[in-house]
Order: C-alpha cells, then structure tokens, then sequence
C-alpha cells in the first residue's frame, strides 16, 4: 500500500508512486505503474468524516425538510469508508439504501478556526464522495448516525484532486449508467470556505480528514446488483457495486 | 509516551510501563514509576467514540424526553479525547455546557456483529467518561454532533480497569466536591451486552475504541473555573478542570 501521483493522457494514466503521506512534501521513489494495473484504495484515511446535511435547497425540499439556518453537521466513522471499485454491503438492518453523490473536501493542515480567507490554506484537494444513507433508519432514529455509519457507507476516490477551483463544478450520480443526479457546486448553500471555517470552530482538523459538503436533488434507493458512480468535474468518477452484507 | 499497567496499594500505586500497546499480550518492560510522578494521557487513542443517549430512564425524563426503542447512538470524534487532569475548553459558540458522568467501555478486538454472549470476548476495559455537551446547540440543532464534538467533551480515564463486573458499579459525578449525579450501572436500561452487539452490528469495531454508555439524571451546566469528577467504583475517578477556550 502506498501513495503516488496520477499522471498522463486520458488512456495512458500512470501512477508516480511517492515516499511515506502525500501531505507536506512529496518525494518520489522513480517507481511507476500503469494505472490501468493499480487497485485503487480510498484515497485518505481519515481520523474523522464531517458530513453536511440539507446544503442544496432542492434536496432540502425533495425530503420535506427546511434548509437549516446554520450548517447541519454530523460524523461518519472511519470504518464506513471505502475506495473507489470496492462493495458497498447492503445491510440487513435496512430495506431503503440510498446513494448520495458529493464533492468531498480534504484536509492538508492540522487546523482549528481557520478564517474563510485561509481556507484555501488548510485544503489538500478534492475528491467524489457518496454519503450512503439508509433512509428508513435515519427517518427511525431521527439521529442521522446510525443510518450514515455502516461498513462501506462512505464510498471516496478515485484520487485527491489537489489543482481545482471547486467553485462551480457539474456534479453527476449514476446508477447502472443513468443520470439520477445533476447539479453544480455553486448550488451550494453553504460554500467550501463556509464550511471548512465552521466545521474547524468546532474541532480540530487533522491531515486526511473529510468533509462531505453536502448532495444535491435526485437521491434514491439502490438495489444489490447495482453499480453506482459518482463523477465531478475536473476531479474524475467513483464507481462500487451493491453487493448482500451477508 | 506509553502505556503502562497501575499496581499498588492506595497511596503507593505505581506504573509498570509496556512495551508497545496493551491489546494483546502485554510486555512489561521492567521500568516503574510511582503513580504521583506521572502525567496521565486519555488511556486510548480510539478511531471513535460510539455514545448512547438515553440510556437511564431517570436522564430522558429529566430532559423531557421518551426512553428510545433501540438505543440510540451518536459519534464523537477523536479530537474530543482528553485525559485526567487536562482541561475542558468551554466555547465561546456556547453558553450552556453540561457535564455527562459515564461507564465507558473500551474494545480490545476488531470485531463486528459480534452476539451478546460474545461480548466479554472483545471488551479489553472499563474506564469514567464524560460526554461533555454543549446544551444549547444540542437543542438548536436536533442533531448531537456538533454539541457534543467540541475539542475536549470528551475526558476519559483516569486509566483502563481490565478485570471489572461492570453490571453493577455505583457512579458518581461531582462538581467542586458537590455531588451531582449518583447512580448504579445496573440502571442501564440497555447493558454493555445489548450495547456492544447493537453497534457493532452496524459499524466494526477496532481496538481502542470506546462505547460511552449513556449519562444518569443530574446532569447540569459546567462554569469556567469548575472542577468536575466522574467517579466509578471499582475503577477510579476522573477529574478535569473548566478554563475558557480562548
């Protein structure tokens, strides 16, 4: 297991493997592999998830809830994440799992009260997330945690964008091929300077953390069997399966 | 740092340090140091905090709430984590934090779905929690997260009690001395069984992990200046100072 840096042409990506973390400095080791011949894992591993709930109006509206007037926060655990290609696990706790397709933000700096002016300081990069919800427990439980917690719930990949303006990016989710959700990320309520400035005055920011900012309208159930990706702009596309838990 | 076992009699308790961490089997180093002369760190450094609301029937009802149906769980995050003697930093997004005294259990094998009778098989301890909780935002926001996320909620030790019956240990919390909260562990109305099993049928769990078991009736507002114990028997007490966050 180790880091690299995706280079090359659309077809012909190949993967600069670099020493130890890819925050701070990067060095690389002269080893290089076909991407094509890589499995990918998530790209970070996060000390903590923050997730953004109800950040575009439409989905606010498409689930009969308000758009909060401050943003609405809650954790994923480290354990749910996964990387691109991997299985999501329908559990047998649920009969509705839907997806949610997201921009995710990654944390380059050990920060806490970052202004909205430095920001753009404490960002590593960006990459796709699918903030995977099993819809009947969340509306149980009231509490979002149970339903946004399960192994494999936290889809991220395919890699870290790090040169990317994030501002207005198309944002597209698929399942088995069709477009199920379409928006652009400045639809977001609350923007990346926004949130990473309220979400670091409360704790603390470590290297490889994430935050989830939040999806647009169009979620809905998937099936086991189903292949569900997740493309942004600029960044690239996350694709897993649905398989049983058991 | 290190991790180290405690041993002696009152007042000439010391540390035996260990070699690397403590799951598994332990290696004594042969170095020891009175208890006195030493600066104790939160006893894990857990990938996450899993915490149950509601767990004492006399806490719901003073809070106005309804006893759940199944227990319900919310995330702390690691960066919450103190030990004893450190200080809890009272925000200034809040004005109304609250101390939560709490049985805290420590998870000492990967493990997921793992049946009732198999509980004792992956808890490695026992130690006092506090699930610090910003009150008023606990209220604004519906959601627990960010309440109960800040930098220092969650104080946790004073170390691991390894060979405890935890089913029934009074638990007390007091505030300068004054006693506020007072119950057993035997109040639970979901025991460390139910609760293991319930959330490691949704999320693995990883040694160092923590499940706080859900706070008794007296919970109460903490003051800069404050000094608030978490005690259990038979495991010891926690004890942790309020200063201004800034």
């Amino acid at each position: 297991m180790s880091f690299g840096v995706v280079e090359g042409g659309p077809g012909e990506e190949f993967i600069s493997t670099v020493s130890g973390h890819p925050f701070g400095q990067v060095q690389f080791t002269g080893e290089r592999q076909p991407l094509s011949q890589v499995r990918l894992l998530a790209p970070m591993l996060p000390s903590k998830v923050v997730a953004i709930g109800r950040n575009y109006a439409d989905h606010a509206k498409e689930l009969g809830n308000e758009v909060p007037e401050e943003p609405l926060i809650f954790l994923k655990p480290s354990t749910s994440v996964i990387g691109d290609g991997e299985a999501i696990a329908y559990p047998a706790l649920s009969d509705r799992v839907d997806f949610e397709g997201e921009l995710a933000v990654v944390i380059g700096r050990l920060c806490r009260e970052v202004p909205v002016d430095r920001v753009k300081d404490v960002i590593f990069g960006y990459t796709c997330a699918n903030d995977v919800t099993a819809r009947d427990l969340q509306k149980k439980d009231v509490q979002f945690t149970r339903a946004k917690s399960f192994d494999t719930f936290c889809p991220l990949g395919p890699w870290i964008q790090t040169d990317l303006d994030p501002s207005d990016l198309a944002l597209t989710t698929t399942v088995n091929g069709e477009v199920r959700q379409s928006a652009r990320t400045s639809q977001l309520i609350n923007d990346i300077p926004a949130l990473v400035a309220y979400v670091s005055a409360v704790m603390t920011l470590i290297p490889g953390d994430v935050i989830l900012t939040g999806t647009p309208a169009g979620v809905g159930p998937l099936e086991v069997g189903d292949e569900v990706s997740v493309g942004i702009e600029g960044i690239g596309t996350l694709t897993n399966k649905v398989v049983s838990r058991d």
